[in-house]
């Protein structure tokens, strides 16, 4: 019997639960209760427990927590295999699950650590400036949801689906409650188990619950989230629940959809694009048995070439060895279920009706390794439609190692064809005309939340139609379930309310913990770039100047650096340029002499400036003008792991009439104190 | 009878409709239909039409259309005052919708000008490398969505409701169909008249619907979008709705709230932050009659100022005069009907079941220059609580000049009362402390879509707590609807799709019109230079060098602009450093070199460089190092207005190991083509 992992504990129901059986071999693996749990205790552990502890970190310490979560977990992945196959998963199937998953954690844990700042809120945007007089200012933060997050999610995927949703709900500072679909809820258990056993995340910030979820999503309010993978009818049932609707819960679909790949009218039999079309068609037919939700269901094609489309699929699928994952050879694994099974069968009958079945029969296939009629088998199947104007491909999804081919005239069939899907997760476009690949995105963007455009050039790194990666968004509109998931920080933000604060410039900067334009400036004795970072202060100030610049100073500049451009050099030509009427100093100049009057030379914390954000040119800078420069601590940024830490300084070089003349941010490394030496 | 305007035409029903009437007098205005109209047409209308000619339009198009629209209106806008009048509304009350309902337009027209590319779509984020080879690589863009934006609008702000809706969806390239409340849709009905009238949208970007609106939500699906502003009670009603579930319709809702204003524990009376606090709530009561779904509901502040803020508020508040909005001397208006009136005497039984009424009486007040029993007036009412646990001050809305004094006894306790609310639009916080409003906001922003800080240091300049801003996002969790307005471009990237694009950097450029880091970069004979706005091309590259970095040059530069910091100057320090190990140039050197090395010295189009962005220095360069630079046209942006526009280049300096430097954008200004001289 699956355990469940509780209010801090690991828990076992009372009743037979129901079997979970291998898909291959229909033996029991584990069995799963049919009853509930107390969720309002559990919601209550997380919201009290979980959430306090976890936004007691900072997000880089708790992109630290992730990193060595999924070190341990790399470290270990092998043990999750075995169990991976039992759910019909062939080892390239379990890698896409479980390599997959683990690194989906430390894609994110590296993510978070190199965007995200060195606080538990995250500023979104820039300053807002409202009052001409600068005293009344705004500014976006995202700051951490006081609940939880609820995974509702898929069979299919029981280890990337739940590392996935983990990781951005855990670096926005919100602890999560897992709780799997059943059929292969086993592995997603023993993963719960190992990340328990680790102690590596804070106590409360992951609970699993493997039972009846009858009665959680009643116990959720306006601070929770519910994110759902599975399937659009599941989607829109959840969508209306009376608690999540009238708590005003917040809640994210991923649904499957009817994703399209289309191949390019100029890609004929013999272009590397059409081998690639073909090569992947048949990947995402056959990978976890086609139970993906971003598989390949429509593959349209031009008309012309829909039988050599049909060939060359079917002449690589003759080539699939369905059976046992671990039989030698086999290159597609079992469904999940029996069940699964059946309902792909029952949605190939609304298919066929509609389509001819060219490729694969499941009735007459064989399979190696193991018994047919006690696994959860399917061959590949191929169909393909003689009138494209018939419906059930772009409305019926047969879950299962199913796609339809589907003939187009010109591109705007295409485009009409492959938005009848009314929203997908993904499209493909595989074409080497950039005309034709501008055309197609833009017209099928709005449609989708991912598209690939696939060709010669980036077929070898290319990841794949149905791969969503963590640095991309995940989901798409209407059929897709219009969620987003995934993205990088965008999915950590998505866990975090965004709210505009409006203050004074030293209020804001209070709040914030950046400098805001507007605020106090510290100018005390001690010269800025004589402090480590931890003496700095946000608003520690220095001001150097004036210095003059001189007509022998730009002239000389120009010489120099071989910056001759006539604005600097030529008095008659300088005239006639409508933004300067005259010669004047370089930008390069102003900010060369800015960084002469802010320096401190002498040895010290700070080590480096390792960058510049946001220059502009305000005023130019003619001969005479005398320059000052005004230096400010604007963010500090630790580094966790070394001895140093990043310090943004807001600059501003000002004239002798204070007209602002170049606005930017420096960037620093400067050196934290050196540890105390000695001791007892 | 109100008409509407759909499908291109204005159309009358043929019903009687049901009388609106002048909220002061009770005399008839208007009538409205209880029909409904043909809103498949209307629906397919904006698809076929609207849509199309919007999206025909890049941004700085439609940014340029809203701007003489918000010109033509703003400069007329004395004529839709009287029909505003008749709603209740005082002259300041008329301001804030007229006059801030075409200022949100203008602010609008401005940000996109500025902020928006001279494009349809627009890139989110920067480039994600996906492959270490760098031949397929991800960005994020936003595309239109492809269907209508149906506005369903409030009674409180006929102008400003419709327009802070229609200017996102408009530079989103959305088309819009208003269905404005009833009670007051005749002044909305004259504000679409004199739009309409202008000639200045494209045909179908703007629809009516003054009808019965059964049936419209049963025409949208997955392209659509429904905003919705209104009482919460509506909002759960209309998020469930069949279609807009089945369809996967995007749904926003704007739902007014139970928002609190926190007086902080540092205010005592006589101090500033007092008299602020007391100013503010009087107005929140007060302006529309207290119909703002913006207004301070719960006035919470320090037991043991109770007493002071009653007193003081009240003494405020008898300085109202309510009557007839036209009438001299009245401060506050009527309530928009009869029935909102009874609505809110209702919700007063409720709160005065648990709260003392302390000002004001429903049933005893004077009326200036109207008949109080024909008009739906109310005077301001203040309650207080004296068990500050009782539900219903924040459960229980009074959407009117209502408002309850709750006492709390520490900041922990001010926060538990606070969230009671459950969500909120907005929350302000009074107080002169940084600490008291660092650990308040924060506390706070998981329920707030907005939240204010109010002292004397940006008094004068705030907006106050009851205003929304074009610029910051309205909206907020929970109670508040869990939806978002405004906030300048995010409002109107809430009308489009998000979607990943993979493909290769070539592809990429092509489909995106920037050009992307992997690209081809055309190297022609013609320097970049040399070449106007319009010849110039994406990937056009110059490249200059190589310079070798002597340690004179280094040794000059120091000297020369004062930046003598010892990692330039002293060996021996410098080898001491952790990062360099010996004497490096500066990197205000290395890009002034760089410059040097890809200007073009002669008058031409290029008129000046105006900033960097990004500048990152990733290779210290040392005496002897070897630089080239590399220049290449990264983003084109012609300015509508001028005749010159923006180029952005991708700069990367490298050493003479082709390691990179460092690499930045350069941003210039380079001429439009000279218009044809002469002709006829």
């Amino acid at each position: 019997m699956l355990q469940s992992f509780v209010s801090g504990r690991w828990t076992s129901a009372d009743d037979a639960g129901i079997p979970l059986t291998d898909a291959s071999t229909g033996v029991e693996v584990a069995r799963y209760s049919t009853e509930g749990l107390d969720y309002a205790a559990a919601v209550d552990y997380a919201r009290l427990v979980g959430g306090p502890a976890l936004r007691a970190l900072t997000f880089p310490e708790r992109a630290s927590c992730l990193k060595q979560l999924g070190k341990l977990l790399m470290a270990g992945k092998d043990e999750f295999y075995p169990l991976s196959s039992a759910t019909g998963a062939t080892r390239r199937d379990s890698a896409v699950d479980i390599d997959g998953g683990i690194g989906t954690l430390l894609s994110y844990a590296g993510k978070a650590a190199r965007e995200l700042p060195n606080d538990t809120i995250y500023l979104d945007g820039s300053t807002e400036s409202i009052g001409r007089a600068g005293t009344f200012v705004g500014q976006h933060i995202y700051s951490s949801r006081l609940g939880v997050a609820v995974q509702i999610n898929a069979f299919n995927f029981p280890v990337w689906g739940m590392l996935e949703k983990l990781a951005p709900a855990f670096l926005a500072g919100v602890p999560t409650i897992v709780k799997p679909a059943h059929q292969t809820a086993y592995l997603t258990e023993q993963l719960v188990r190992r990340i328990i056993e680790s102690g590596l995340l804070p106590e409360g910030a992951l609970q699993l619950a493997c039972a009846n979820p009858h009665g959680l999503l009643d116990e959720l309010d306006e601070n929770d989230l519910v994110a759902f993978t599975g399937s659009a009818a599941t989607a829109a049932r959840l969508r209306v629940h009376p608690n999540l609707v009238e708590s005003g819960v917040r809640f994210n679909a991923e649904a499957d959809s009817l994703n399209c790949s289309i191949l390019g009218p100029d890609t004929t039999p013999g272009t590397p694009e059409f081998e690639l079309y073909i090569k992947q068609l048949v990947t995402e037919m056959t990978v976890k048995a086609g139970q993906k939700c971003t598989a390949i269901r429509r593959a349209l094609v031009p008309q012309n070439l829909v039988a050599d489309v049909v060939d060359a699929a079917t002449a690589r699928l003759s080539a699939v060895v369905v059976g046992h994952p671990e039989a030698e050879g086999v290159t597609m694994g079992a469904l999940a279920s029996i069940a699964q099974r059946d309902e792909v069968l029952r949605a190939l009958k609304f298919l066929t009706d509609a389509a001819t079945l060219v490729s694969g029969d499941p009735d007459n296939f064989s399979v190696r390794g193991a018994d047919a009629d006690r696994g959860a088998f399917l061959p590949p199947l191929l169909l393909r439609v003689d009138d494209n104007s018939v419906a059930a491909p772009h409305d019926v999804e047969a879950f299962g190692p199913v796609s339809t081919v589907i003939g187009y005239h010109d591109l705007d069939e295409a485009v009409r064809l492959a938005v009848r899907g009314r929203g997908s997760l993904v499209g493909s476009v595989v074409t080497h005309d950039p005309g034709i690949a501008r055309r197609l995105v833009l017209d099928l963007a709005p449609y989708h939340g991912r598209i690939l455009v696939l060709d010669r050039d980036d077929a070898k790194e290319s990841t794949g139609h149905g791969s969503p990666l963590p640095t991309l968004v995940h989901g798409g509109p209407g059929r897709a379930g219009g969620g987003e998931e995934l993205g990088g920080i965008r999915g950590v933000l998505h866990h975090m309310q965004r709210s505009a604060v409006q203050a004074s410039p030293d209020m804001l900067t209070a709040i914030t913990g950046r400098w805001t334009k507007g605020a106090a400036r510290d100018t005390d004795d001690v010269h800025p770039f004589r402090k480590h970072l931890e003496e700095l202060r946000i608003g520690d100030t220095v001001v150097g100047g004036p210095r003059t610049v001189t007509l022998d100073d730009i002239s000389h500049f120009a010489e120099f650096t071989g910056d001759t451009f006539y604005a600097h050099t030529d008095p008659v030509a300088a005239a006639g340029n409508p933004l300067f009427g005259g010669i004047v100093a370089h930008g390069y100049l102003v900010v060369s002499l800015a960084a002469g009057l802010f320096v401190e030379p002498n040895p010290g914390p700070v080590l480096a400036n390792f960058g510049v954000d946001g220059l502009r040119f305000l005023t130019p800078v003619k001969a005479g003008d005398a320059l000052t420069v005004t230096l400010t601590v604007k963010q500090l940024t630790p580094r966790l792991s070394a001895d140093y830490g990043e310090v943004r300084w807001d600059a501003v070089v000002t004239n002798q009439d204070d007209a602002p003349v170049a606005t930017y941010d420096v960037l620093t490394l400067v050196a934290k104190l050196p540890a105390k030496s000695g001791g007892r």
